[in-house]
């Protein structure tokens, strides 16, 4: 018997302990061994837990319980987890987390404080799809040339609802609010930073890259607009929120941001609040995963894939936290911001007379930024958008352009862009 | 360093010895040790070979080499096979195959020959689409309900040309062979037989079920006729050539057969020779799983994925070879092949006048087979086409009305069915 002590008895929590219960047939004939939840830490010993095993609000009833094998934190948050999670590494128990945000800005130090003992996070990205089990095991022959990810379900709701039924972005914020998709406060999901932690994880296994998410691109849709919209459809784009991670040379981009991909891809078939991540290989080329991102039984899904995971494989036998085993020279390095290299949309409000559209294209063309496609549709009786998309060209190039129609006072409001990959 | 053994250096083969050469770097990094093929067997010396390992061909010479750690079985077959990796896995050495016939008919026998040496097999099913780490660890917490696999490219690439170009079976199926998709005795891919090997391996690990081929309901896409195109269009379907295996109560159905699926489904999405597994779990809900089935370099992709789980784990710590460390006592029997219950679509070809339309519903009515749509098109000045879809009923009950309609003389030519699941 394997004991599992639970941080953090919330959603995820209760349905760890009710699925280890529900089928603990199947679970024991996987893992070999009987798997059970002994003891949980939650924070307001007043409210009722739908859970049968020994309720506390002291993590360390858990931490120094001797007989507790295996920590599931599900608590959140990054510092309370960060010392909570090392207590137990260090006190030699396996640890299974769905922290995200931990994983973010601690993964590298608790790697090393791991060291042999277990410590898995499958739940910590995409939810219920074994990504990073296929990242780190599956595709391990492969040098992983881009991912590319639906990882935030909240957003892709919203992006569906808006290009599918043209509803708009505050009517459709608040409605994935009612449903309980996207919080109170949604900025943490609809600004992109959730996306941006999950692909951060994903980008160490990938690529052994070491980076924060101060150190990256993230946007998120609030600036998404019923026009971006139309072009989209009127270019047979899908317009998804993506997490992205990509080689260039030696050079690896990663990046959030809503992004226009063709309708022929997998990835732009993905609807509602489901995730799915695209991974190529330079080997095995395009491999998709896809499945729910969020909900308590699917991320406890997960969770328990790893407990069953530790209790076969045992101490030190399994595959490393993040998927190395000796250190990687393989010399890749972040991109800088403004070296991303890819496809621009661009929305620009002009005046509608003579002299405006060669003013644009010269200040584009001394950028070395061609146009792919352009439309022109009238505002009013002076005014018209501009709506144009590039071929390859870099960030800085891009950035610089829209500041110049600025300060020149070429464009009526804001410039709008989106990246496009294709 | 760990040494492999290749018996049979095909296409696959080859990719295995330069992928091993090419991706050196970063699945040293991986695995923790390099990873060096040194000898090979094929059948014939006397064609060349693209690699730089010594070459046999007696297998023997890798068997009897106790300095070989790993022997990747690619010879194909089943009971030459069988003999070669009995030996390796008796002589202590880790095997992995991408042999799915092997594993159709022996794979129990393997797993208790293997027991703690590890034997690995992620390429036997859906090539570089790590499906089978999915299912035997992603899933583990799951009651599997429902499997449902394109596993067959050379089928969906031919079914994928019918509906959307129709283009005719048999210039498709020239097509295919023409590309290198279908071999020249097709029988094996359009008959629903690889398909079959690759179910039953993905059954084993959901179920516990030891079947056989022969035991199981297998057809292919022979019989699929521009009709039943046009009716999938008509009624909002796509058609492709499923493995599935599913559960209701304590029987699991297992079987191959084209099927329509509505085109809003994730599988109906898969174009060309990609492969996809549905897998719908109690707890997650659906996962699935795209990419390459084929292919040396994505076949390849999977070999070495497994061999280097084996040189990150060692021996007896990994997950056991089918998923269970003990054994599967949940009860769950294999479906007859009559007790197979969904929905079916119908055309039959009926003589155009009074009566025939009642003769019909009322054979289908007496086995309790309601319909739920139906169209009735003109084939000539006497005759038409009666094309009908179900609600759920049972195999048994469909055949027998079919033989009825043909035995009463109610049908003109021989009747055609295609299962729906949706």
């Amino acid at each position: 018997m394997l004991k599992i002590g639970i941080i953090g008895v919330g959603t995820v929590g209760t349905s760890v302990c009710q699925i280890l219960e529900d089928n603990k047939d199947i679970i024991t004939a996987r893992a070999g061994v009987e798997l059970v939840p002994v003891a949980g830490v939650v924070n307001n010993l007043s409210k009722k837990r739908d859970v049968s095993i020994k309720i506390t609000d002291n993590p360390d009833d858990i931490l120094n319980d001797d007989s507790i094998d295996i920590v599931v934190e599900l608590m959140g948050g990054v510092e309370g987890a960060y010392n909570v999670v090392k207590k137990a590494l260090q006190k030699g128990k396996a640890v299974v987390t769905a922290n995200k945000a931990l994983l973010a800005y601690h993964r590298y130090e608790l790697q090393d404080i791991a060291g042999d003992t277990p410590f898995e996070f499958e739940a910590a990205v995409a939810g219920g799809i074994p990504i990073i089990s296929a990242l780190r095991e599956g595709l391990g022959a492969n040098h992983i040339e881009s991912i590319k990810g639906i990882i935030n379900g909240t957003c892709n709701y919203m992006l569906d609802k808006m290009i599918n039924e043209g509803v708009d972005y505050d009517t459709i914020l608040k409605e994935a609010q009612d449903l309980g998709y996207a919080e109170a406060d949604p900025s943490f999901d609809v600004g992109g930073f959730d996306a941006a932690h999950k692909l951060l994880i994903m980008a160490s296994i990938a690529y052994g890259i070491d980076a924060k998410p101060e150190d990256i691109l993230i946007e998120g849709i609030e600036n998404v607009s019923p026009e971006d919209i139309s072009f989209a459809k009127e270019f047979g784009y899908a317009l998804k929120l993506l997490g992205i991670a990509k080689t260039r040379g030696d050079k690896v981009e990663l990046r959030v941001h809503a992004v226009l991909i063709p309708t022929s891809e997998m990835l732009a078939k993905v609807d509602g609040v489901m995730n799915a991540v695209s991974v190529v290989g330079d080997k095995v080329g395009e491999t998709l995963y896809y499945g729910p991102g969020a909900g308590g039984d699917a991320t406890a899904s997960a969770v328990i894939a790893n407990i069953i995971d530790i209790a076969r494989k045992g101490k030190g036998k399994g595959s490393p936290m993040l998927g190395f085993k000796t250190s990687l020279e393989s010399g890749l390095h972040l991109a800088d911001k403004g070296d991303i290299e890819t496809k621009y949309y661009l929305r620009l409000h002009v005046e509608d007379k003579p002299g405006v559209l060669s003013k644009v294209t010269t200040i584009l063309g001394n950028r070395n930024i061609s146009i792919k496609n352009m439309v022109q549709n009238s505002v009013d009786e002076t005014s018209a958008n501009l709506l144009l998309s590039t071929h390859t060209c870099s960030e800085k190039d891009i950035k610089e352009a829209l500041e110049i129609f600025e300060t020149e006072n070429l464009v009526l409001s804001k410039p709008a862009m989106i990246r496009i990959e294709e």
